[in-house]
Order: structure tokens, then C-alpha cells, then sequence
């Protein structure tokens, strides 16, 4: 098996996913220090990163490649991602030469490009990030998109994995507050992992806050595959109950998506969704705690949890460079 | 032959920059993996940078080198480059012991330092780039001086040999507008280039903006040793009857040199010198269009012609890593 | 002998000191390229750096190894460091996820941290970079933290071996003038790095900017092992005399400290603290200039001096990669 791009967990049939998971754990075991040799991945951030940007830097070096990092407006030139439109703004470059060019210099590329947050339609659709990767003629890597983050996705599987959680049992995603509104990429991402993973998924969420139905629908059809199921709920100690994981995350209204003002009006009463000791409660005694990082310590989660027994939100963090790690072997070696 | 520096390509025997080409042709077919091993690169950038930045850390990797970036002022203390002066302002090091402290820890340096755009006559003597360059006893590499950019220069001349347009032919340097005034560089590289290859060169620009004479007198001496010819003027519609080459550029005013106020009301009235379809209608039909990148889409280069046949600018992009890699090999192999 | 961690030149035995010191040298004259085949550095940068950027890089490069690096706030998000806050502001990420996951990605890792310039006591027992430290299990190199800098020591005091400068020569920590109020690292660790070599050390710096009694007392301590001397004075011409070594360095009232205002009068008045030809008068006719760069010239120190023979400042400089390759190979060969 050989990939062409990794753009989104739903793109590889389950087989293939577990595959790579079986390939990570082989390159962990048996390390393949020249895999890699003479390759360049190129890495385009249009939006901050931690661990992306050091992840898969190290992971080529681990494999004998190397690496350059592009981020547009810091040393480099900011990117117009608009069609036909004329440049006499701020943005010095059009992503139509920016990424072919970039894409001509390395073996493959990454792209980061956080959702608009204005038009929900054009951000479910990935209208940016479709019309950045129909530009890239190499292998392609989502390093984050309007609603979408397949490595985060791939590294929390492995995490379950590791932890032996079994697929069956409960996992609940459980809206958490932060200062501002975020993207819905990694909810939907890790959504969607878990219910093809054949858990039984509970989306817990305050009202404004339901997910939007195409990515809800496409959770549901990957519990049909496996087995599992979907619901949605705004009672989060019901969603809780027997819970085996809760994935805690960050997302703005999707009832009054772009709308910041709306947004910060609805979130102003909502501190109590904290995830905190108490609100374990109701879950399984052993109950774990997922979170994709950066995490607002005490706004989203608790210090008494993240420092505590049920966090394995470092080994979900360490994952990411060892299914990446795979991601690039199946790409270039 | 082996090269100690590579800051113009004036300074390089016509002979040279054949072998160079030939050489890149070769790295080409038959990469050297192992060529540069253990060998350091450093790039000081001045000034924004995508192509330069990506595909010169991109050349050392592919032939088994390193290289480290340094952007003053990001994540480095900003540099001061005036000599005797009091240093009470913001920069926090001078280039006297920046640069040779860089150049102490890498096998050659890149540095990129645009024009400073007030004094025409200290910007053509190169004053701030010969500043910096008597500081390093390093192999050194010109990532864009004030008036050169002589890494454009020679992925331009390998472009128009892949393309076998033959040097006899007509190359018209076309003025293009841009919201600001833009440095000498490219221009003044592309013309010497153009001219040393032997082309019939036209510079076509408004009043106001002819390039200066020493960068015309440059570019005929280049076309006498070359059979080639240096002409210009502000009818582009004769300029570009007959051509086989339209190489778009920015420029400032010269007539206005440093005075932002006057330059912008003299470009207020140029917006037809953007290149379309249309302008091309004398040309040759296969003309080409060349541009060193970042371009302003519809400002500059209408949308039509960049998605066009005509356009040849990612070609150039690409030949950017192509040369650069064999300047690296003649310097450090 | 292996290091695990690379903090304080004062948590090694002496001994230690001078092996690495014999390491660096064996390996200026017999390098190895393989040394770090597949190692991994990261890279953590909470301040500005030029020296300790570019060296470390090519540090690593130079032995076979690679490197990542994270600004926190430049493309990265803001690290909080602060335990049990409540984190609304502007950090995204707290150190307690942000410093073990980048640690998990990589074989050591190096953190640069100044001191807050708040609280003396607190940055004099190193409350941040102990804080730090505390969450990496991983080889750990200190970058500079609030009042040490052990890698520019340990260069410092190979470019007095390099001049065999005697070790029992007079040895003159001078304060020299800035437009701010600079943290206590370096001053902090020239001054021990030379009692401990065995220097008759002198500091002498204005009223108001007499080093902590902490740092004093461990360098005492340092010169008690050595069977050299610390004094202190305001009198500069006293101090020079005789002097083999002026090490000129700015640094902060601690009269004042972290009262921005109250230094600023204070120094107002100091400008002839900067160190010129004449106050070499009284030393010894070869006396020598370090200073561990950037320097403010003609306001810390007087061109004729940084660029007559007296100075060694490049030499410290290139000394800081010579002898972080020893480093280097220490943690992770």
C-alpha cells in the first residue's frame, strides 16, 4: 500500500488506517534511521503551531530526511488564497504561484489553514483548502484544516490503542469553554475517529453549540462501518454517565457561527462546562481525559484533572510524531 | 574552476556561467546525494523571502548539507549596519560582529539585504551589501542586494535554455505596476542577463521610471561581449512587436528616487501598464511571460496571462533550487 | 563521564570542566561527522538569540545530528508559565504541556529564558527556569536563564586558554553603559566562570549596580576551589590596573531592581563607565576586551577598542560553537 496524500481519515478505507497504525508501532520498535535519506518535506503554516511544527520535524529527521518551515507573513511574504481577485492589498503572493513553487522545491508538503470562521457552508466545505490542494502536485499533508486534523485524528486512535480502551466502550466529546471561538476541525476529527473506531459516541454541548448535521452525518456513517454509534446531547452528566473517555474541546457557536459578539454573549454563561474532578462523577472510576493541546488550563480543563491520574493528554501529544512518523513512510519511502 | 563568491554575475567570465549551467543540468540527471556532507550553510534575510528561504534550504539538503536561518528581528536582535554610529536606537548588534560571528559557525553565508530606497547613487555603488561582504571570509552568496539578485539572474538564464529561446531573439523588460515602489534589483539583474545571453533587449517603462545609466551601461557592455543589444522606451506597443520574451517587473520612480509621495502619483495614472492579452497582440505568438515572483495578480500580471500558456514563472521558481544547488557545489564541493 | 543534564558550570566538578574543555579541542582537530547520526535537539527560545541560534543548529549539523526551533509567540502559541492561573489572557499554552511534549519529540532540549527583572529574589533562586526544568526528562541545556549562562562561560573560558591568559592574572568584571536595564546571567557567569579558573577577579561597576551578594558569595566560592579572589570597587581606573582581562558587561541596578525609572536616572550619569582606549591606561599593555555580545558600540564600548587588537569578542563568539559541540557529545553521544 502506498499513499498519495493524507488529507482526511475518511479518505482511507479502515483497513488501510489500521495499517498505519501497525506501521507506527513497527517504526517505534525498529526505527528506520534512513528511510527517508535525501527527502524534503515542506512545511506551510498559515496559522500557529507547537506541536506540528516540531512534530514533524523531528519525525523526518528520525527517518534521514529534512525539512524546511514556511510561515507566510513572518519573513515571508503573506498568501492571497482569493480567485480573481486584485492584489493590491496587503498579501504580496497568491497561493496559485506560492504552492506550486514550494511544492517544486520538496518530496512533500504539509499545509495548516485554520478555517475563515465567517461562512460555515464554505468552511464544511473546505472550499480553502480545496483550492490549495488542487495546486499541489506532491504528496500532500493536512497539518489542519477548516474541519479537519487527520493527525491529531490518527495520534488519539493510537492513544486508545495504547491505553487498550476498548471500542466499544463510551466516549464522550465534551464541549469546554475558552476566551474565544475556535475552529471545529478537531472536534469533527476526533468525532469521527472515535465512531470509526466503533465507539459509542455522545457529543455533549450547550445549545448554540450543536455540531453541524455534515459533520455530524459523517460520524454516522463511520459508526455504520464499524459498529458504533452517534448522539448528541446538552446534558452532560447523563452524557458522562459510564463514560470510559471524555475528549474535552474548544468550539465557537455554530448557531451563530462568525458572529463573535453573539458568540462571547452565549459563552459569558457557560464556565460550568469546565471539565473538572466533579464532572467525572458519573463516569467509569477509571476514566480517561483527552485533549488535543494547547489547552486553557482552568478554563477548559482543570489543573486537579490535567495534573491528575485520567490525563494522557501527553501521550496523545507524543503520538502525534509517532503516527506522522508512518504517515511519512507510507508517502515517500 | 571553483568559486570563492557568487554576488554578481558581472563578475563571472561568460564561460563560467556556461559552466555553471552545464553543471546544474548535470546535478539534475545525476544528483549527488552526498556531495556537500557535513557542510553548513547560513542565510541572514534582511528582508522577506519565500523562494530564496525554501529552495536554499532545499539545495543543501539534496546534496547531504545543512543550513541555519537567521531573520534579525524575528526571533533575533535587529542589526545595525551604519558604521562610527552611537548605537542608542533599537538594533541591538552591528553587523561587524554579527556577520563574522555567522561566518565563523557555517562553510558559506547567504545574505539577503534589499535596497534601501532613499540615496539612488549609494544603492547603485552596493554600499550596504559591500559593507557586509568585507566582513566575511566565507564563501558568500548575494540572496538580493540592492541593485542584484544574480540567483535570479542565472535560474532566468537556464529557464530561457530550457525553453530554447534563442539568444538572438527579442526580450522586452516591461515596467508593471505594483501599489508601492519597489527596488532596482531584479530589474537590473534580468537586463544584464538578458543582454550578456545576447538577446535584442528593449526596456520598455514610462517617464519617470528609466532605469538608471549605470545599470544600462552595465547591460550594453554585457551585450557587446555577447552580440546582443541594450535599447529602451516608453512605447510598449513597440517594445513588444516581434518579442519572444516579456519579462514583467516592478520598479520605483528613479526620477523620484526615495520620494514615496511623488512616485505615487506618477503610478496613480500607469495602471495600463499591467500586462494582459491584449499587450501581448504585437508579439510573437508563442511570446513568453516571465516574472521573478512574488507577483500582485491583476495589478501587475493580469490572471489571464499568469494561467496562461505564455507563463513561464513557475518554471522559474523552480529553476531557482536547480541553479542555486550548482552555485553551492562550484563553492562548496 | 556523561552528562545528563548542562545547567550551571557550578554543578561540575571542576575536573569535569577542564575534560569538556579537552573535548572541545580533540574535537576542533578531530571532528566527527557521525557522531549524533539521527539525535535530535529542540530548541526552545523565549527570548531573542543570535549567537545561541546559529551555534547550536550548526553545533549539531557538524556532528551528524538535527535540530528544531519553537519561539513561543512567533508562529508558536504564547507559553504561560505561571502554575494554578486561571488562563483567559494571552498564552494559549501552559509550559506544563508545552515543554514535556516538545521534549518527547526530540533527545535534548535547550531552553533560553531571561529573568522577569521583577522580583530579584525569585530570579535569583531561578524560579522560572527551575520550574522549567522540573517538567523535562530529557538532557537539558540552560540558554540563559535569569542569572546564568554556562554555555557562554564555558566558551569564555576556552578563549582564555586559547590566549594562554594566566590563570592567576587580574581578571576585571567591568560595568559598562546601555540604554536598558540587562538581566544578571552573563555578569553572573563571568564572574564565577573566572574565579573558578583562578583569576584575581575584580568587578567594578558604578553605586547602585554591586552584583546580589548570592552571585558574589558562589563565585567566592568558585576562587576558594581555584585559589583565586573576588573583590568589588567603583573605582574603575583602581581596578584596571594591572588588568590582563577586561570583561565588560552591562547589567541593571540592583539598587533598583526592576524599577525601570529609578535605573534610568541612575544611569543618566554613567555614560563614562563606557569602556574606551584610555581606560586601558592603567592595565597591562596587552590587556585584552571581552565581552559576550551583541554589544551597543561607542555606548558600551568604543569602536577603537572592538576593533583594535585587544579585542577577543569573535573569538568568544566562535568559541560558543567549539565548545557546545563538547556539550553536545557529552549528552547524547
Amino acid at each position: 500500500m502506498s499513499l498519495s496524500r493524507f488529507l482526511d481519515l475518511a479518505d482511507l478505507p479502515r483497513d488501510e488506517i489500521l495499517d498505519l497504525l501497525v506501521l507506527a508501532e513497527r517504526l517505534q520498535l525498529h526505527p528506520e534511521p534512513a528511510a527517508l535519506a535525501g527527502k524534503i518535506l515542506g512545511l506551510v503554516f498559515l496559522n500557529p503551531s507547537l506541536r506540528t511544527l516540531a512534530s514533524f520535524q523531528a519525525g523526518m529527521a528520525r527517518l534521514g530526511g529534512n525539512s524546511f518551515v514556511i510561515t507566510p507573513g513572518q519573513g515571508t511574504w503573506a498568501l492571497e488564497t482569493r480567485l480573481g481577485v486584485r492584489m493590491d492589498g496587503g498579501a504580496a503572493e497568491h497561493i496559485r504561484e506560492g504552492l506550486p513553487v514550494l511544492a517544486s522545491y520538496c518530496d512533500a508538503l504539509g499545509i495548516r489553514a485554520f478555517a475563515d470562521g465567517k461562512d460555515l457552508a464554505a468552511d464544511l466545505d473546505e472550499a480553502n483548502f480545496k483550492a490549495m490542494a488542487a495546486l499541489v502536485d506532491k504528496p500532500l499533508i493536512n497539518l489542519e484544516s477548516a474541519v479537519n486534523h487527520p493527525c491529531q485524528a490518527l495520534a488519539d486512535w493510537k492513544t486508545l490503542d495504547d491505553l487498550a480502551v476498548a471500542p466499544r466502550s463510551r466516549f464522550v466529546l465534551s464541549w469546554v469553554p475558552h476566551p474565544r471561538a475556535l475552529p471545529l476541525a478537531v472536534p469533527a476529527a476526533a468525532l469521527h475517529m472515535a465512531a470509526l473506531r466503533g465507539h459509542e459516541v455522545v457529543v455533549a454541548r450547550p445549545e448554540g453549540y450543536a455540531l453541524p448535521s455534515a459533520i455530524m452525518d459523517k460520524a454516522r456513517a463511520a459508526a455504520r462501518i464499524s459498529g458504533g454509534s452517534v448522539t448528541e446531547t446538552d446534558d452532560r452528566a447523563a452524557a458522562f454517565a459510564g463514560a470510559q473517555v471524555v475528549y474535552a474541546k474548544e468550539w465557537g457557536s455554530t448557531s451563530y457561527y462568525g458572529d463573535a459578539d453573539a458568540d462571547a454573549r452565549l459563552r459569558a454563561d457557560l464556565g460550568h462546562w469546565q471539565v473538572n474532578e466533579r464532572a467525572f462523577a458519573p463516569a467509569a472510576s477509571d476514566c480517561r481525559l483527552m485533549h488535543c493541546l494547547p489547552v486553557r488550563r482552568n478554563v477548559a480543563v482543570a489543573d486537579e484533572v490535567l495534573d491528575g491520574p485520567r490525563s494522557v493528554v501527553l501521550r496523545e501529544a507524543h503520538n502525534r510524531l509517532v503516527v506522522q512518523m508512518a504517515v511519512l513512510h507510507r508517502l515517500l519511502a
